[in-house]
């Protein structure tokens, strides 16, 4: 049961419903981060919120972006050397973000990471240290049916967050 | 210095500058979550984000928004037994959300919050969960000179972040 009155939806769907007044920006850093122009393809980014959300133990948003991330790749998603080097910066950002060392952002870079690419994620796993805390911190539902994660995900994929 | 190129701008000031896509939600949000409507004075809500970040050791983000809640406060900001028992639970959202106890919500209530006074902390622990990582994640620039950030909470204290 969730820690405060809220509309009987899973996740973070009930706590953008309920408190519209940051639902705006969350949702509209969510469309830029995951969706607006970026060196990443979106089912990259994806899989970056979904490895994040994992690693924080979210269930909520990793099953939602993982499924998200397959859906927009047709599959699983190919790690190639770039997001192999990216979920290490990720990962570390996770954990703490003075952990990452110039010789991260080296490998990055040799792996063909750009300044954008770095930046964006960065600040993807910035954001699901936030979005993880949100809806785990106040104790959301978290849906059983893997069915209900995939309905979610089409609607995502096709419709981006705002 | 920073791990990507930026303006020469302090901490987040060079990320807002140096990526417009992102800077428009990111300041959304920090508007309405610490100076939008909320049952906690705005002076307690830079005291909860200025806690997060000194705990999390981020210190151009633990600097700048103690300086805003002394500036707002008018001196230090006094712990009441209702931000005494927010910043618990906003402590526990910055270790790991699903750390926060039905009993920790208890003693908040008790101390006189309500629904919407726990939702802005959790939130604002969450939020700087993600701004400490940006801003540590790329190595931005941490001024050493307190004026400078006396100069800043100045400046965010009579505009806000808009």
């Amino acid at each position: 049961m969730p820690h405060i009155d809220l509309p009987p939806l899973p996740g973070i769907a009930a706590l953008l419903a309920g408190h519209p007044q940051t639902a705006g920006p969350l949702n509209a850093l969510a469309e830029a981060l995951l969706r607006g122009p970026s060196p990443l393809p979106p089912a990259q980014r994806e899989a970056i919120a979904a490895y994040v959300s994992r690693r924080n133990e979210c269930t909520f948003c990793a099953e939602t972006h993982g499924a998200v991330a397959r859906r927009l790749a047709g599959g699983e998603v190919e790690t190639d050397g770039r997001l192999g080097a990216l979920l290490e910066i990720a990962e570390k950002v996770r954990v703490d973000g003075r952990s990452v060392t110039a010789d991260d952002i080296g490998e990055a870079r040799a792996a063909g990471a750009d300044d954008r690419a770095i930046h964006d994620t960065v600040l993807i796993a910035a954001a699901f240290a936030m979005f993880n805390r949100y809806v785990d911190g106040l104790a959301t539902l978290t849906p059983d049916d893997p069915a209900h994660y995939e309905m979610h995900a089409r609607h995502l994929a096709e419709s981006g967050y705002q």
